[in-house]
C-alpha cells in the first residue's frame, strides 16, 4: 500500500487552442511552442471540407453532384489540401478536432449520413496517425445519433482517446442539464473507457454542490477560455478566487489544461503566454500534500482486494508498511494506558495480564510495554501469532528487546489454550469495513481466555456506508468483464468520486460478547450471532448516477479513545486504511431530491463470511449482489 | 414454423388447497383424489414446528433454551413427527407449502435468523423428495430479507419450482402496489427462472387495463378461493362473467389451477368437487382456436432467429409451410389482378411482362397466371430464383403446368441481365420487420429490369414498433447468458406479453425507387439510401417493466390491396409472419404515466445490414444495443 515519498509537484500539461477553423500547421505549432504550450488542438481538416456535407444537393433529382456524393460516400481518401493535420510530423504535439459543421442529428437523412461518414473519416485518420486525443463537439439538444455514430467507432480505437467538449454551463441550459446530457451520452455509449470529458469553465461558476458531481466523471482535459480570466493591476490575466479553488481541485486529477483563445482577450500584458504561465504558477503553489495524500499518492482510485489475514499469511513488507502509521499505534498505546489505570489501583503491585492476539511482528506488544511504563503498572504480556514468518521476528524481539516480560506463543487465537486469563485483550484485526477481516470471529475465540470482567481493546467497532458516484471506479470494475468483480468489495483511496450523502452507521460489534452460547471448549456453537442485516435511507439532493457504496469504520478502542476512517472524523494523519468500495453491477440514475434505501447483510456459514447488498428505490431496484457469497467471501 | 394440427382441448390440472396448517397426509390425499383433484397443496411441517422460531427466548440470558436453539441452528434433521410431508409417497401428487409463521423481515435478529434456517430446511427437504413445486408466502410490507433468503436457495434448486402466492389485490393495498411488490421481489432475485407466481383471484376483479400486465408475468398457478364463486339457481358454484373471461384468458397459458377452500363456502350443491368440475367445464367450453392460433400452437413465446434468405438457401419444408398460407397469396393475386387491369386496356392484345423475383417454388407465378386469366389479359412471365433446390421444382412446374407462358431463370436478381423489361415486378421478400430480409436491397437490384413506368408489387412497406413487457421472453433470452443474444431480434409468437402502447410507424420503403444513383451496371453505388433512423415516443399508462420492443410491418401490395401483421389491422387468417422481438439487455422500470423515446436504426455497410436500438427516458436511458452490428446482422 505504501509508495515512494514524493513532495515535488508534478509538471502539468497546458495546451493551446484557437477559435479559427483554418490555419497553417507549421505556423500554429511554432507559435504554440514559442508561447510555452505543451500541445495544441487543431482542426483535422480545413473548413472547405464542408463541401462534402452536400447540403445543397436535392434528393429528388439525379445530377452530377449527387453522383459525386455517392462516389465520395463509397469511400474516398482525403485530398492532401483538405487536411490541416497532414502527416506524422508534430504528432506528439497535436490533439485533433472534428469539424464544427458535422451534424449527426440533422433531420435530413443526407446531412446525417454525410456527417457520419466525415466523422468516421476524420477519426480514422487521426487514429492512423497515432494522435493521443481528438476533441469531439458538445452534444446539442438532439444527440442520440451522434452517440450511436461515435459509439460505433470508439470500439475500433486502440490508442486515441475522444475528449468530448462539455461546457460546465452552456448558454441554453443550466449546469445540471449539461451533466444530464453528458450522462445520457455516455450511458448510450456503455460508459466507454475511450470517451472522456474536456470540461470548459464558464465566466460564472455555479455553487460548490453543483461542482462536486464532476469529480466523479472522467475529466481528461479542462478548457479555460481566455474570457474567464480577470486582469490584475499589472494587466496580466488571473483567475477569481472561486475559479482558482476549482482549478486547484481539478489539478489533483492531473487533467490536461487547455487555454482557449476565444478572441475576446482584453489582457494587455504578457501576451498569449501569460495564461499558461499563470496556470503553471497555480500548480506550483498548490498546498503540500498531507500525510495521507503523500502515503496514498499513486493509489488514488486503484482497486485493491481486501486482505484475508485468516486464510493467508501476511508478508513482511505488508507489516512494515502498516507499522509505519504514526497515529494508529499511539491511539492503541493511549487505550492500553487508560485501561491499565482503570484496572489497577496506583500503588498496587498486582500484575496485569495483557494478551496480544494477532501480534504480527510485535508493535502492539511494544506499545503495551510503553503504556505500562507510563502508567507505572506491572504487566505480563503474551503475544499470540499464527503466522510462522512473523513469529521469527517475535522471537528476535523477545530475545533482543522485551525479554522476560513477554511470552510469545505460536498458535491460532481461536484454538490456543492459555495458561492464565487476561485482564486486557489487545488486537488489531479491523479492516476498512470494520468486521471484514473477521475480527468478530477471532475475538469470539479469544475471549475465552479473557477474565469475566476483562477488557477488550477495541471494545467496539461500527460500520458505516454512503452512496457514491464514480464513473472511474465503475470503469475499473467493468474492465474485468465479469460478474464476480462487480460482486467484490475493494479497498480504494477514493479520488474521482462524488459522495452523494453523509455516511450512516449500519451495524456494530462489541467485545467481549458475553451472550454467546459456547460449546465445552468455550467456542461458539455457530456463527449466527455475528450475522447482521441493516437498511440505511439516504436523501440525494442533486441528480447523479449511483455507481456503488463506500464503506468505513469507527472504533472505540477504550472509552474516549476513538479511531475513525470516516471522512468527517478521520483520525488525523492515520493512513492504515483506505475506504472500502462495493460496486453496483448496473449503475442507477438518481433524480434530484430522491430517496434510496441501501440494504446490507453480513452473512455466514461454517466456512466463510460474506456481504450482500442491494438498492431499493421507488423508481426501481437493483438485484441483490453477491448472493450466497458466490463472488466474494472471507474464509473462516 | 408449422405444427401438428390439434383441435383437442388440453386437459388442465386442478388442485386442492385447504386453509388448515395441520392435517393427516393420507386422509388429505385420499379426499383430494376422491373429489377429482390432480394435486394437493400441503404444508411441509405441522404447525408445532413453530417452536423453532424460539420467539420467547431472551437474547441477553444464556439459558437452556438458548443452547437448544444454537444447537438446532447448527443443523438438525427434522423429527419424523414434525413433518406432514414425510417421504416419497404421493410425491407426484403434492405441492409443498412453507410454514405461515416464517417471518424473514422481523426486526428481531433471532426471529429473522431462525426463519431463514427454517425456510432453508423446508425447501431443501421438498427438493430432496423431488416435489415439483412449493408455495411461498406473499411478500409483506418489508420483504427485502425474504427476497435475499429465497434468492440464495433458488440457485440450489434443480427440479423444484417456487410458486409465490400473489393476491391480485391484497386487503391492504391496490392491485398496482401488489404488482410493484412482486416486481421488486423478482428484480432483487435477478428474474430467477425458478421463481414464478401463484396468482390469487379476489372477489372483485379490477379493470381490464390492470389485468393485462399479469400476462407478462410467469404465472405457474392460479388460486381460486371458494369465496369468489357465485351460486347458480341449482346451488352450484359458478364464476361471474368477468371472472370467467379472465380465467379463460389465463387458461391459454396453461397454469395449474388451485381451488382454495377458504372455509367460507356457502354453496349447497356438488360439494368440494363442484369447483374443479366447474373449472374443467370452463376449459372444455373455451372457444376453438382460430387459424393463427392453430398454426402457432406450440410456438407461443418460442424465440426463432429470423431467416437469412439471401445468405442461406431455404429448405423445401420451409417453402411448403409458407405456401400453405390461405390469405397471403390471395392478396398477391388480387394485387396482380388490379395492376393488370390498370396497365392494359380491356380489348388490347398487348402482352404484359411480369417478372417474379425470388420465385421460390412458384406460388407467385401460379397466382399471377390466375390473375391474368381473371383479368383477361395476356402475360409473359419470368420466374427468377437463385436457390438451386427450389429451381428443380420450378422446372417441374414449367414442364407440367405453366408451359410456354413462363420462362424460368436461375440467377440472383441483383445480377441477372433480363432480355426484356417488366411491366410488373412481383416479389415476396418481406420479413416480420418489413425490410429485415433485405427486400430493399434486392429490389434495388431488380428494378433495373422494370420499365420506367412499371409497377412493383409490393409498392411500399412500413415498419412499426411498440414497447412490451414479458418476463417470459426476457428469461428465454437471459438463459443464453451472453450479450449477443440480447442484441439479436427474434421472430416470436407473442403470448406471455403485456403490450404497453399501440404500435407506431418508424420508417417506410417504396418501390421502385427512382432517386437511386446507379453505376454503369445499373446497380446502386452504395447502400446509404436504405439506411434509416427514427424515434418514436410512447406514453405508458400503468407502471410496468420494459423488456423489449415488438416489431411489425404493413405493406401496400398495390393501391388498396394491403397486407398487415399489426395487431389491429392483421390480415385475417394470415399466418406467414409472427412479430419480431428486440430484447433489452437491462429491463427498465417505467412508472405510471411515463413517456419513453425508442430510437431505431437500420444501418448498412457494403457487407451487411443491421439494426441498433435504444431507449431514452427522463428517468434514465439504455445503452445503444448491437453497436455496429456486432451481435446480429443480415448478410448482403
Amino acid at each position: 500500500m505504501a509508495s515512494e515519498f514524493d513532495k515535488t509537484v508534478p509538471r502539468i500539461a497546458v495546451g493551446a487552442f484557437y477559435a479559427q477553423e483554418d490555419c497553417d500547421i507549421t505556423l500554429s505549432v511554432t507559435s504554440a511552442k514559442e508561447t510555452g504550450h505543451d500541445f495544441i488542438i487543431l482542426p483535422i481538416t480545413h473548413s472547405n471540407y464542408k463541401r462534402f456535407l452536400f447540403d445543397q444537393v436535392n434528393d429528388n433529382v439525379i445530377n452530377k453532384d449527387k453522383k459525386y456524393m455517392e462516389e465520395w460516400r463509397k469511400g474516398s481518401p482525403f485530398l492532401k489540401d483538405d487536411l490541416i493535420i497532414k502527416n506524422n510530423e508534430h504528432v506528439d504535439y497535436l490533439v485533433g478536432k472534428f469539424s464544427d459543421w458535422i451534424n449527426l442529428d440533422s433531420s435530413i437523412h443526407r446531412i446525417r449520413t454525410n456527417s457520419e461518414i466525415a466523422l468516421n473519416q476524420q477519426l480514422s485518420w487521426v487514429a492512423h496517425l497515432g494522435l493521443t486525443a481528438v476533441l469531439a463537439p458538445t452534444p446539442t439538444n438532439s444527440f442520440v445519433n451522434y452517440a450511436r455514430s461515435l459509439n460505433t467507432i470508439l470500439g475500433n480505437l486502440t490508442y486515441t482517446h475522444v475528449w468530448m467538449r462539455i461546457p460546465l454551463i452552456s448558454e441554453d441550459m443550466s449546469e445540471i442539464e449539461m451533466w444530464e446530457r453528458w450522462n445520457k451520452f455516455r450511458t448510450f455509449c456503455e460508459h466507454h473507457s475511450k470517451l472522456s470529458i474536456a470540461l470548459e469553465l464558464p465566466v460564472d461558476l455555479p455553487d460548490e454542490a453543483y461542482l462536486e458531481r464532476w469529480f466523479a466523471e472522467p475529466i481528461k482535459a479542462v478548457i479555460l477560455p481566455t474570457k474567464i480570466f480577470l486582469t490584475n493591476v499589472k494587466g496580466y490575466p488571473v483567475l477569481s478566487k472561486k475559479h482558482q479553488a476549482f482549478v486547484k481541485k481539478l489539478m489533483k486529477y492531473k487533467p490536461n489544461f487547455v487555454i482557449f483563445d476565444d478572441m475576446t482577450s482584453k489582457h494587455q500584458s504578457g501576451g498569449f503566454a501569460a495564461y499558461q504561465e499563470y496556470i503553471r504558477h497555480l500548480n506550483r503553489t498548490m498546498p503540500e500534500l498531507d500525510q495521507i495524500e503523500q502515503f496514498g499518492s499513486g493509489y488514488q482510485d486503484y482497486l485493491q482486494s481486501p486482505l484475508q489475514p485468516l486464510m493467508d499469511n501476511l508478508e513482511s513488507s505488508t507489516y512494515e508498511v502498516f507499522e509505519k502509521d504514526p497515529v494508529k499505534y499511539s491511539l492503541y498505546e493511549k487505550a492500553v494506558y487508560y485501561a491499565l489505570l482503570d484496572r489497577i489501583a496506583p500503588e498496587s503491585n498486582e500484575i496485569t495480564v495483557i494478551i496480544v492476539v494477532g501480534a504480527g511482528r510485535g508493535p502492539l506488544v511494544t506499545r503495551s510495554l510503553q503504556a505500562a511504563e507510563k502508567a507505572k503498572r506491572n504487566v505480563r504480556i503474551y503475544a499470540v501469532e499464527k503466522n510462522p514468518n512473523a513469529f521469527v521476528t517475535l522471537q528476535n524481539m523477545k530475545s533482543e528487546v522485551w525479554n522476560d516480560k513477554v511470552t510469545i506463543v505460536f498458535d491460532d487465537m481461536r484454538k490456543w489454550k492459555s495458561p492464565e486469563k487476561a485482564d486486557i485483550l489487545v488486537s488489531e484485526l479491523l479492516g476498512s469495513f470494520g468486521d471484514n477481516e473477521l475480527s468478530p470471529e477471532c475475538l469470539d475465540g479469544a475471549q475465552k481466555f479473557l477474565k469475566s470482567d476483562g477488557i477488550s481493546i477495541p471494545s467496539s467497532y461500527s460500520t458505516f456506508i454512503s452512496p457514491l458516484s464514480s464513473s472511474k471506479l465503475h470503469n475499473e470494475v467493468s474492465a474485468y468483464k465479469d460478474l464476480a468483480h462487480f460482486e467484490t468489495p475493494y479497498v480504494v483511496m477514493l479520488q474521482s468520486v462524488a459522495k452523494l450523502a453523509k455516511p450512516q452507521e449500519i451495524w456494530k460489534f462489541e467485545h467481549p460478547n458475553r451472550s454467546i452460547v459456547t460449546d465445552n471448549e468455550g467456542n461458539p456453537i455457530n456463527n449466527y450471532h455475528n450475522t447482521r442485516y441493516s437498511r440505511a435511507t439516504f436523501n440525494i439532493k442533486n441528480s447523479a448516477i449511483l455507481h456503488g457504496i463506500a464503506g468505513y469504520f469507527e472504533t472505540v478502542l477504550y472509552k474516549n479513545v476513538i479511531m475513525s476512517i470516516l471522512p468527517d472524523t478521520h483520525s488525523e494523519g492515520m493512513f492504515s486504511w483506505f475506504p472500502i468500495f462495493f460496486p453496483l453491477k448496473t449503475p442507477i440514475y438518481l433524480p434530484s431530491d430522491s430517496t434510496i434505501d441501501v440494504h446490507f447483510w453480513r452473512s455466514s456459514n461454517s466456512q466463510k463470511v460474506w456481504y450482500e447488498w442491494c438498492i431499493d428505490t421507488s423508481f426501481g431496484s437493483s438485484v441483490i449482489q453477491n448472493v450466497g457469497g458466490r463472488s466474494s467471501w472471507i474464509g473462516l
